[in-house]
């Protein structure tokens, strides 16, 4: 069995499992990935839905699509971002056509950003981010919705299958600008297979889980169209640095940003809650608590690949030998190295943006 | 002042009347209009939104414009359409940019017709019909809703202009299909200003005036856009032939089609509820009563154009001079002209489909 380094996992482990039950989730089980990627490993990765058809795929060579989505309001993105395609970049890695949407129709009716103004933030950063990040620049298919007529057409057909009742019971909210981008939104997830049908996987936070869930029952609505179900995995939330309930933009301290000035990100990491004691006494006598600290969910999410480099800090942190001022030191280390890669790396997509792949659309 | 020959008005007056306060229309004042059609004449026009505005752009020769859109489900049209399409005629004949829409979207998501057979069924014959009854096949502009991506992408953007307790406070029944069908609409009423901002009327039975109020109430959300509110006139429904409650698909004898058969037509005048005596004797002592009679009805709406040559079946009619069943052979010679003309004036705009002209789309 692939060994699972969650011990340390999230104070909210409860809450997760309450979670999983309510929705009608699965556990997600890392055996049915092979060479799972940290997140997996880690239970960081906790739940999905329909994960056995996607092990299928992957251990039978058949078909199957990853999809997700940019909204491109800002101009930064931040380290869930970075979830979402490091697990988009292991299922691009197992065989799956990759589709990334640039979810610019949603910017302009839910932000107020021009649809010009979207198309030019993604081509000038979020695409080169991404492709950045992990993923492959010459196997990943973008499109704008904005574009794509197909898409809007077959959210019309959608709208016919599911009734208010219903929505609300998903979203709670059912406000027209929801309804519309949410039915947009399971039109997208199907997109992939408006040519052929084949199962697909959204890898995702699990706030995103009401999507997948319109979208499962508009295709049990729509038997007739013979569309796969799709299957979804969902990542933990990443909790705020500083210890707050939540990351929020009005508490920059809360989050990193990417890409973000290692100054000002290694001073919110030195301002970040970890799960040290009182005093270096207590600390070298009792040792730290990791599973309550914010720095080494950075480590274990973000910046340390290697289990047995995480499992190391871990030992050392609770024995008492590794303080929190020094750990502190090395994740902006790490931080900082991560931050000037990336630069790097989004400086040579922006080289590269004549190689990406948009579909092409014929009206 | 015009005169208006509506003394002979329905019985459903009063509920006009009621209608009018109820949502806040104007009464049609047929002063503000010049030249008026029958429909305007004869009170069958009853009421709008508006209107002073556009009776200005008519004395003014300023810009403005009129729409109105196909629904390609069905392969007949029926008399009711006729209406619009004589309203519309008007505004055209009085220098109104003119559109009309085929509702394709909205056929294949609501009525399972495929955008593709909806395309057919609108080349083949709505435009056609319409081109027939009267619009000028030089000065009308047509268009697919689904090509139309700049009408599907700003309805998402009227989207986040509306809530639900306001969308079903006008429709009623809010489901997720006719929020999006009623978002679309208030999009193409608004589509002729996109380039440049200018009144527009919708002439419609009374039925569609949701449509308009909600397109109003987002132009008055939306007023850094600058559009124009649509103003609106509203003809009275057409009165089941055979008196039942209301024209229905399921009940062929209380309406007739266009084209129809003049055959089966002439039957269905020869089953037409009138404003007959009991016998020919009651008749001659009292006189009919046209104001009861669908037969009357068909000429005061469709099948007579001279108001006197109405007047005066009117009085033949009121003064026993002309019994129902010569009336009846009358209604049915008209209506044989008028199919005959019909059916070849459609074949001539049938032929002359390529003069046609479509909204060039370039995405």
């Amino acid at each position: 069995m692939t060994k699972i380094i969650d011990p340390y996992g999230s104070e909210l482990v409860e809450d997760y499992t309450k979670l999983i039950k309510e929705f009608g989730l699965e556990h997600f089980d890392v055996e049915l990935f092979p060479e799972p990627n940290k997140l997996m490993r880690r239970g960081i990765v906790f739940a999905g839905r329909d994960l056995k058809i996607i092990s299928k795929c992957i251990h039978e060579k058949k078909p199957y699509y990853v999809l997700s989505g940019i909204m491109p309001t800002a101009d930064k993105i931040h380290l869930g971002n970075k979830l979402v395609i490091e697990n988009i970049a292991y299922f691009q890695k197992h065989h799956a056509e990759t589709y990334v949407l640039v979810a610019d129709l949603e910017a302009a009716a839910a932000r107020n950003v021009s649809l010009e103004e979207a198309r030019k933030r993604a081509l000038n950063f979020h695409i080169p981010a991404y492709i950045a990040l992990g993923l492959d620049i010459k196997k990943t298919i973008f499109y704008f919705q904005s574009d794509n007529k197909e898409v809007m057409d077959m959210s019309y057909v959608f709208s016919r299958k599911i009734t208010l009742n219903e929505f609300k019971a998903i979203y709670g909210n059912a406000d027209p600008g929801r309804i519309m981008s949410a039915l947009l939104q399971a039109s997208d997830i199907l997109y992939p297979q408006f040519k052929e049908r084949m199962p697909g996987i959204i890898p995702a936070g699990i706030d995103q889980d009401p999507h997948v869930r319109l979208t499962r029952d508009i295709v049990s609505r729509t038997k007739d169209m013979k569309f796969f179900a799709p299957s979804s995995i969902y990542h933990k939330f990443m909790p705020a640095l500083d210890g707050s309930i939540k990351m929020s933009k009005s508490n920059p301290d809360s989050f990193i940003e990417l890409p973000e000035d290692p100054k000002s990100a290694c001073k919110k990491i030195s301002k970040a809650k970890t799960g040290g004691r009182d005093t270096v006494e207590e600390q070298r006598k009792h040792g730290g608590q990791p599973e309550k600290c914010m720095v080494f969910e950075l480590y274990k999410q973000n910046l340390i690949e290697d289990d047995n480099e995480l499992e190391k800090i871990h030992q050392e942190c609770k024995s008492g030998k590794l303080l929190c001022g020094e750990c502190k030191k090395m994740a902006c280390e790490k931080l900082t190295d991560f931050m000037e890669e990336l630069e790097k790396n989004i400086s040579i997509a922006k080289k590269n943006m004549d190689k990406v792949r948009f579909v092409k659309f014929e009206y």
